[in-house]
C-alpha cells in the first residue's frame, strides 16, 4: 500500500472541546502532527495578546490547526463523499493544507512581522518546501506533494474547491476560529450552526456552494464573525498590549543598530536585527523565548526598553482615546511636541492604531483581495450570491468599519514629580 | 475610608468561560490582581504537561486563581451574607486567600519541586510575606494582614470556616479546578451542580456544612473528582511527559554538579543547582523560560540531556506498561542490567511511576492529612458525616486507588542498529 | 406583617433549564403560582403548533411565565436595587405583571382568537379582575392591586419603567421566549448574553435604558429575534398546521350555525359558536380539550370536518408554495374555480397565509404600535437611540419582511380516482 | 427496489435538542414515523406526572422514541458497520424496534396500567401485529416483519445483539432517556459521554460489548442513571401526583361498578371499567382525553372523585412523610382508624408508596429480570463483566435502594372546622 493511502491500525482521536473529537485515520496526517514544526505551534497562542483581556484565550495555534483539519475532514468525508463534482483524489491535499495552513506563524506574529517586515505565509511555504520534518513526510506521498499543499494554502492550486475550503469568506479556517475563540474567551458570540452548514456545502464546478436551505445558518455565521471582530479581535486593550509589543521590538532593533551593548546578548534576535535570518532562526522562536528576553530586558539600562518590557510582562498597559488622525492631525503634532518637552519619547509612547473590518463582501473584480463571495445553490439549481438573497447580509455587505485609537502611558502623566503643568496640559488634550 | 473597605467606582468584571463573569468590587482585590507576582501566574499552566495529551488544557493558574476567588466571593456575599454564624469581618481575608492560594507555584511545579526539593506552599508564604508587590498591597490593609492571608492558606488560621472554604474535601479550589479543567480539556466529566452546592453551604461553628437537601449534588461532585483524577490528572501519557521533564532537570543538575561545561550558561538554574536560590531567582522562572532552556539543551553535546530535551520539546514521549514494583522487583533489576548492557542509562530511561488517589475519606484522627470530612446539616439540625448518609460515597470512602507504570523509550529498542538481540530481549520483558 | 411584604420561611426554587433556577421569596408570588388559573397555563403550549415541526417545542406557557418573572426579578432585585431612579415600591406590581402577562392565553390562541374574534389580552384583564383565585390573592395585597397589575400588562400603568420591563423592544418577555424557544426546539439561534444585558439595564426617568457598553449584546439579541422569527415562529410547516386548525374551528362553527347535528355534542364550544361564552367557559378550555374534540370529529359524518381533524391529529399537513396574492390574484381565482370543479372546497382547502415581522424599529409617532425604541445610555450620560449607534441594527431597522404562502392538500390532487386531468391541471398551476 | 431497501430521495432531518439532528434515509422509517399510532405518542408525556415538579419535563414519548432510533442508527451505521460479527441484514429490524419500543404506552401509563391491570408491552405487540397503520407499513417489508420487530422488543428475537441494543443495562433506550430527561428537566445529572460509548460498542457473539477503554464513560453513565432515579424519577412530589391519579381512576372505576350515575358519561373509560376494551379503545386515549375527564369530574357530585380530580388538575398535592410500613404497621392501622373517624376515607387519602431501584447488577441466573450485565472487551480480547473492573460500579452493584413514603392531604387536617382535636392527633402521628 502506498504511503498516501496508508491507514492507522486503529483510528486515533483527540479530545477537542469545540468539535468533541478530532479523528485521524491517515498515516500521513498522524505523522505530520508528530513533526517538530507542527508541535512548535503549541508554543504560539492563537490570539496573541488577547489573553491579557480575555484570560481564557490562552489556546495555541496547534489547537486551531487540528480544528480546521477536522472541519475539512468532515466536509470531504461526509458532505462531499461520493459526489461526482468532487475529485476524491484531492482529499489528502486539502486535509494537509487545512492542517498546515498556519504553519509559518511565529510568536505574536502581527507585531513581529510588522517590525521585521516578514510574512508568515512565506514562512509556511518555506517550511513546507525546505529542509524540515514536515517536508520529509509530505515528500513520501510524492515528490510534488509538498508543492501541492503549499499551492493550496497560497490559493494558487488549480482545483478551486480545494482552495475555497481553506480560504474563502466561509472556509474551515474561519468556522473553526470563530467557535474556538468564542469557547476559550467565554463570550456568547461565535455560535452558529456549523453542523447545518457542513451538511449543505456542495462542490460545484470551481467553487464550494451552500444549499439555500442553509442560508440562515450562514447569516448567523456572518453575524458571529462581525461580533467576534469587534468584541474580541479588535478589543482596544489587547491592541494596547500589541502596540507595546511592537514598540519593544522596534526599540531593541534600534538599539542594536545603534551599537547598544545588551547586558544579555539577544542571540535569538541578532539575525533578525541584521536581516540575515534563516528558516532555522525563525523556527527557534516562540512566545516563551520572546517573553524570556522581555524579562531580561526589564533589567536593561536603556530606560525605554526596560519600561516597555516591564509594561508587557507585568501588564501595565497604555491608556487610549478615540482619535481621528485625519481630522486631528494638528493636535497629534502638538501632542508629539508636548511629549518631547515632557521627556517622553512620542515615537514609543504616543501611538496611533487603526483596526478595520469588512464583515462580508460580494465580488468586486480588481479590488483588494478580490474576495470569493458566498454562493447559494437554489432549489432550482441556480447559483445566487448571498447578499442578493439575505436582507441582513445585504445590509452590511461591503460596509467597512474602522476604529481609530491613540495609545499613551497615562501613568507617566499622572505621577508626581517634575513638569506637572506640562503633563496636565497633555492630559487635557488627551481627554 | 480605609483601604480594606474601599470599593471601585464601578464594579469590574472579567469574562470567564466557566463562571461566566468574575466580579471585583474591592480595591484590594483589584490591586492584587494587578501585581506582578499574580500576573506571573499567567505564565504557568494549571495542568503542567497535560496539554500534551488534552490539547485544550493550555489554561494558566491565573485563570484558576480568579475562579477560586469568584466562588468564595459568591459564598460569602450570597450564601453566608447576614448569617450570624459567619463573621463578616473575615471577608477580605478569605477572598485574598482564595485568590492567592496558588501564588507560590512555579513552572511544572510537580517535577521542579521534586528535583530541587522545594515546596510551592513555602514559596506562597514567602511571596506573601517577602519584599513583593503583593506584600506591599496587603500590608496597606493592616500590618498583620499578609500574615493572616498566609495563615488562611496554610490552614493555621484560627477561623476554621475561612480555612474550610479554601482547603477541605469540598472547597472552592476543587470546585473550580474540576469544572475548569473539564471545560478546557473538553472531557464530559467534571460537571456538577455547583450553583446548588453554593446555595446550601452554611457556616456552622468551626466548619462549613452542606444542607442535606444538596447531598446528591455533592455526590455528583465527588464522582466528578474521581473521574477527573483517573481520566485527566493521572493520564499515563501526561505522566510520561512529566517523567521526561523530571529527568531533564535531574540530568542538568547532575551535569552541573560534575562540572560539565554548558554551551549556553544555565543562568536561571545555577542557584537551584547549587541550592543557593533566592525568592527573586524563583520568581524569574516560568514555563517559557524552562522551554527556552530545553530548546538550547537539544543542542548540548551531552547525549542524554540533548535527547531528553528533544523528547519533551518535540513530544516524543516514553512508552509505558503496567508494572507492579513490589511483585516484579527482580524483573526491574534484570531490566536495569539489560538497559546498561544495551548502552541505555536506566537511571534516565527506565522510570517507575505511581499515581494514587483517595476520592473521599471520613475523618481518621492521626492519619495522614487528617482530612476534613464533608458534613451534612440535616433538617433536624443534626450534623452527619457524608458517607453515613450517601451509599455511593460510603462505597468509595477511604478506598485508595493506585496506578503503577514503568516508562521507557520504545523507539530506542526498536530502531535498527547494534545489539538487536539484546533489545529484542528487553522488549520481550516489557510486553 | 402585611401580605404584600410577607416572605416565605425559606426561599423556594424551581429548577429551570433556561435560567437554572427560578427563585421565589414572596408569599404573594408563591400563592399566585398555586392558583388554578395560573396552573392552567401548563395545559397550553407556548408555541402552539410548532411542536409538529420542532418536536422539542412541547413546553407550556407556564414555563415561559415563570421565566419572565425570574428575569424581572433579577433586574429589580439586582440591577435596579438601590438606584434612586427606581421606585422600589413598584417591585411587587412588576413581578406579578411579569408572571401573569400571558394569563389570558387560550389553547392555540392565534387560531382560536381569529375564528371566534377574541383577544387574549382582554381575557388576561378579565381573569385578573374577575371572580378568580388569582384575583382573590392579588386583592389581599390591596383592593386596587389587581387593577394595577392589569394596567401594567395593558401598558397603561403610570410608571413607564414597569411597563417597559414587560413590554418594549427589549423586555423580559422577549428575552425569555427567545432563549426558551431556542432551548426547547434545539435550534442554535436564540442565544445572546442576557446576563450582560441585565447587568447594564438602568432605570431612567420614564424608561429603561441600556448602558452603551452592552450594545453588542443587544445587537446579538436583535439578531436572535430576527432568526427565531424566520426559522421557528414563521416556519411554513407549523403555519400549515395552524391553517388546518383554523379551518377546523371555522368548519365546526359553520356546521353549528347551519344546524348540523353533531354525533358528540360540542359542549365546550357551544357558547363560542353562539357568541355567548363566559369567562368560565373560556377557562374550561385547554389544548387537551380541543384535541379530544378533534379526535371525536374525525368520526363525524361531515367529510370536511372529519378530514381536517384527521389531518391535524395525525399530522397530515397541507403542502405549500410561495404565492404573491397581489400579483397572482387572477391565478388564485382560477385555482378556486378549479378546486370547486374538482369537488374540493377552496374555502377550506386553498388557503393563503402571510407572516410578517419588523425586527426592530425606532420610534415613529403615530404609526402602528408606536414601538418603544431601545435607548442606550452613553458614558457621557447622553441617551441615544440604538439604531443611531449600531450599524447592524440601523441596517435592518424599520425594514418589514413578509412571507406569503398558499396552502393546499397535495395528497388530494395526486391520489388516484376521478378527475385526474383536472387535478393534474391544478398541480401544474401550483408548481 | 424492494421497500426494505428504499431510500428517500433526500435525507430528512429532525432538529433534536439532545442529539442535534435525527437523520432518516429509509422510506420505511419515514412512513412509520408518519403513522397515526406513532404520532399518538406526541400526546403522551415521557415522564408522566414529573412536569408537576420539574416544569420543563413536558416532553413526549414521540421525542424519546426518535432519540432511541437515532442512537441505534448511529451504532449500526457507524460503529457496527462493516464488522463481521454484525449481521447487516438485521439493520431494519433493530431500527424499527428502537423507534417503536414504546408504542404501546398509554397516558400516565404507570397509574393507568396499575388500576386496569394492563401491560403496555402487550399493547406494543398488539399495535405492531394488529389492524393498524404501523402494521400495514411493516408488512410491506415482509409478511413476518411485524412479528420480528415485536420479538426484538419483547427480547425473544434470536439475534441477541439486536435485543441488547434495545434492552440491556446499557441500551439505546436508557442512553436516550437519561440525557433527554436531564435536558428537559434542566438537572445537571444525566450527562455522560455517549459519543465515546457509541464509538467503543462492539458486536460480539450473542451480545454487545464495550471496549475497556470506554469503561470510565460507562461508569459515568451508571452514576447518571443512579442520580436521575433518585433526583427525578422517584421524586416524592411527582409520586404524590401519581398517587392521586391512581386514586382518581380507582374511584371512578369503583363508582362505575357501584352503578353511580356520572353527569358526563365516561364514554372513553367504560370498556376499561368493564374490562371489555379493544385495541381501538386503548388508542383513543391520551393525556388530553384523561385531563378533559378529570376536569369534568371536578364537577361531579361524588366528593372524593371531585376532590381528587381538583387536586390533580390544579396541583393541590398530598403531603408525605418517610414511613416504614414493616416497622410501623400498627401505626398505619391506627391512622386508618383515625382517618375514618375524622370522615376521611383512608383508602383514598392515606396512601403508602414505595420506589426502589437497583442501579446495576451483574448476572444472577434465575433471579428477577435476569439482567444482562455490561461486558467489557479487554485489550487482550478477553471479556470481563463491568463490576469486576470498576471499583465504583462494584461498590454499588446489586445494592437495591428503596424509598417508602406515606401520602396524605395535609390541608384536610389543618383546615378549620369540626373534629379539630382528632385532626390534631392525626397530625401528631404524621410528624
Amino acid at each position: 500500500m502506498s504511503y498516501a493511502t496508508q491507514k492507522l491500525a486503529e483510528e486515533k482521536v483527540f479530545k477537542d472541546p469545540v468539535h468533541r473529537y478530532i479523528h485521524v485515520r491517515d498515516q500521513v496526517i498522524w505523522d505530520v502532527i508528530g513533526s517538530k514544526e507542527f508541535q512548535r505551534l503549541r508554543r504560539i497562542k492563537q490570539l496573541g495578546t488577547t489573553y491579557l483581556v480575555f484570560h481564557g484565550a490562552e489556546h495555541s495555534r496547534f489547537n486551531h490547526s487540528l480544528g480546521v483539519y477536522e472541519i475539512v475532514r468532515r466536509i470531504v468525508d461526509d458532505s462531499f463523499n461520493g459526489r461526482p463534482e468532487w475529485d476524491a483524489s484531492e482529499r489528502l491535499v486539502v486535509l494537509c493544507a487545512a492542517l498546515l495552513h498556519d504553519l509559518g506563524h511565529g510568536p505574536f506574529s502581527h507585531a513581529f512581522e510588522n517590525v521585521f517586515d516578514l510574512d508568515h505565509e512565506e514562512f509556511t511555504r518555506a517550511i513546507l518546501l525546505g529542509d524540515t520534518e514536515v517536508n520529509e513526510i509530505l515528500k513520501r506521498v510524492s515528490n510534488d506533494f509538498p508543492q501541492k499543499v503549499a499551492d493550496a494554502i497560497a490559493k494558487t492550486y488549480p482545483n478551486k474547491q480545494v482552495v475555497s475550503l481553506i480560504s474563502s469568506q466561509i472556509d474551515a479556517d474561519r468556522m473553526d476560529y470563530l467557535q474556538r475563540d468564542a469557547y476559550f474567551t467565554g463570550v456568547s458570540y461565535g455560535h452558529f450552526d456549523m453542523e447545518r452548514i457542513l451538511r449543505v456545502m456542495r462542490p460545484r464546478e470551481d467553487q464550494v456552494v451552500i444549499k439555500s436551505s442553509g442560508m440562515h445558518a450562514v447569516e448567523d455565521y456572518i453575524m458571529s464573525r462581525y461580533q467576534m471582530y469587534w468584541q474580541v479581535y479588535f478589543h482596544p486593550v489587547s491592541r494596547s498590549a500589541e502596540v507595546i509589543l511592537t514598540k519593544i521590538l522596534h526599540r531593541a532593533k534600534a538599539l542594536s543598530e545603534s551599537g547598544y551593548d545588551f547586558e544579555q546578548q539577544p542571540t535569538h534576535f541578532k539575525s533578525f536585527f541584521e536581516g540575515t535570518f534563516s528558516l532555522k532562526d525563525y523556527l527557534a522562536l516562540d512566545e516563551g523565548v520572546l517573553l524570556t528576553y522581555f524579562q531580561y530586558w526589564i533589567n536593561e539600562k536603556d530606560p525605554i526598553l526596560s519600561d516597555l518590557s516591564d509594561r508587557f510582562v507585568n501588564r501595565k498597559l497604555f491608556q487610549y482615546i478615540e482619535f481621528d488622525l485625519a481630522k486631528d492631525y494638528m493636535k497629534m503634532r502638538e501632542l508629539e511636541q508636548l511629549f518631547k518637552r515632557a521627556g517622553i519619547d512620542p515615537e514609543y509612547y504616543l501611538v496611533f492604531d487603526s483596526s478595520s473590518d469588512l464583515p462580508y463582501d460580494f465580488y468586486r473584480p480588481g479590488e483588494e483581495g478580490e474576495r470569493i463571495p458566498i454562493h447559494l445553490l437554489m432549489p432550482s439549481g441556480e447559483i445566487r450570491e448571498l447578499s442578493r438573497e439575505s436582507e441582513i447580509v445585504e445590509a452590511i455587505s461591503g460596509k467597512r468599519r474602522t476604529d481609530h485609537k491613540l495609545y499613551f502611558p497615562e501613568d507617566f502623566l499622572t505621577e508626581d514629580g517634575k513638569k506637572k503643568a506640562l503633563k496636565k496640559q497633555i492630559l487635557e488634550l488627551l481627554k
